[in-house]
């Protein structure tokens, strides 16, 4: 009899995100040379996606003014596919110049949210993907638009958002231009049976170009709610060495889903990442010297990895 | 269309094991006159299931000598089912002296782990559980007996544990006597594909007689292996409220997924378990202040209930 567990996915992407939603929720500046730093042993450890920063203005987060310069760094490692956020079209006429793989647009499902956050209706943010879409198509760039659908599963301004709302939305974006979208708990609402309803319904409109899965790890259920997504068949997943990261505008929304555990609960179920984990923890170590006096998360740094972990892979 | 997550249970127990897994693997000792608190309250924030210690000898474990006070306490409030650990005969003969209404005997699938842990192969424990059995029925006891099999998942001992011998040692158990049984993943080995693999089969095995899930969040995935579980039809888990637990002969197997995060994560799912959380919560300040230099786990406490929370339910 084939497992259940059998079902799913062989393989998945673990998109670091910690360079812009870790460090933009906290006060630590890291240095231009520890963030390169950061992207080269990252890639050293086997992680072939990673959100390097974001295109907005350095007076509103100084913490990742250093986005341009990250991006040509970024790119010269092989294989490496390089993201940046951009929240409006000025943005993505940065990532377009600097070549980067792909843009993230977030959007808010939440209106409330989307006010506060983005100062824009998510409908307002919809045209905007179809400028961003018209400015990329002229320029002849090959940098892929990626739609967030972000306080999908609620948010802490206007409580509940109707899951109609969100496939609405995230329609839209498709409809837009977004080569790609995306789904984002960003203020760790969700649990694993929403995800598993929503996300059922997004890959059943989005097909391939439903892109990720972004979990905040709030009230620690980010790993199963990754496992419910994993089930209807989503293999790609944001996440942040150490757990850092949060959201400005929802406050107790600390901690994204941290990658090392992620990375460990993937490879646990014999699911490829391509991630060394020894590796990803030594970087962990050093992150976690960097930024001394920040509130870090995660468990596997302190348990370690089981005396069984590889044996599967190791068998196949 | 049906969404996916209607096929979970509708109803859960969370069985609260804090008074025995959890204060037996710290060094603080609570009285007997905080342990009545603990019980009542929670009986208050609507708790039906506890096990409220251990029998065995008090050099062992000082922190569970009151055990035999403490049984017929809980036996006193409205509802309560009442579980204890036994790791012998002798246990067992107290525990039906005591009149608990359910003795847990554990067992190691772990051989080496059973031999360093019980001092017994699993196959001896098997055979105790037989006495128990026929002690019970002389003594014309209700008292359940419950086999509990543990390190089902691996063991930082021996390191991996066939599944076929977990599921032989279960089927063991049953023919020895024990009217349920259980799976525990004792130094927090297991991932929610292992979890759905093996529960899948535990169940078709056991039928109704699989009674519990026993989970550590050593690495993080304690809720996610909850959820695996309840894919597959198991509705009852042992909790420790704030996370506390562990195994003395397992090192670094700190922390039972907390009561309150996994009461949290199966409301929001709308599975109902008659719990109160912010009753929850207030007991786990108070127990908190009782442990002080402990370290305690758990997300929710922090982060505070969703502003939706409660919403599917109060709309039924």
């Amino acid at each position: 009899m084939t497992p259940s567990s059998a079902r799913l996915p062989r393989t998945a992407v673990i998109r670091e995100v910690g360079l812009r939603d870790g460090l933009q929720s906290i006060a630590t500046i890291l240095t231009t040379e520890q963030k390169r730093e950061w992207i080269r042993a990252a890639h050293a450890a086997g992680q072939r996606e990673i959100e390097v920063g974001s295109f907005v203005p350095a007076r509103l987060l100084p913490q990742l003014a250093d986005t341009a310069e990250l991006v040509p760094l970024a790119k010269t490692l092989p294989g490496l596919f390089v993201s940046v956020l951009v929240p409006n079209l000025r943005g993505a006429e940065s990532a377009i110049a600097a070549q980067a793989d792909l843009m993230i647009v977030p959007l808010s499902a939440s209106h409330t949210h989307s006010l506060a956050n983005l100062r824009k209706t998510p409908d307002e943010v919809v045209t905007e993907v179809a400028r961003i879409r018209a400015a990329r198509d002229a320029a002849g760039s090959k940098t892929l638009i990626e739609g967030g659908v972000g306080t999908a599963f609620g948010c802490t301004l206007q409580g509940h958002v109707e899951t109609s709302e969100v496939l609405r939305l995230m329609q839209a974006l498709l409809d837009a231009g977004a080569d790609r979208v995306s789904i984002a708990d960003t203020v760790g609402y969700a649990d694993p049976g929403m995800v598993r309803d929503l996300f059922e319904e997004a890959v059943r409109i989005a097909g391939d170009r439903f892109w990720c899965g972004h979990f905040h790890d709030t009230r620690g259920l980010g790993l199963a709610n990754v496992y419910a997504a994993l089930e209807v068949g989503v293999s790609r997943f944001d996440a942040c060495l150490a757990g850092i990261g949060g959201c400005p505008h929802a406050p107790g929304a600390s901690g994204n889903v941290s990658t090392e555990d992620l990375a460990y609960m993937l490879g646990s179920m014999g699911i490829a990442t391509g991630i060394d984990i020894d590796r990803l923890l030594a970087l962990r170590e050093q992150v976690a010297q960097w930024l001394q006096g920040e509130t870090l998360h995660g468990s596997l740094w302190q348990a370690g990895l089981p005396k069984t972990f590889g044996r599967a892979v190791a068998s196949l």
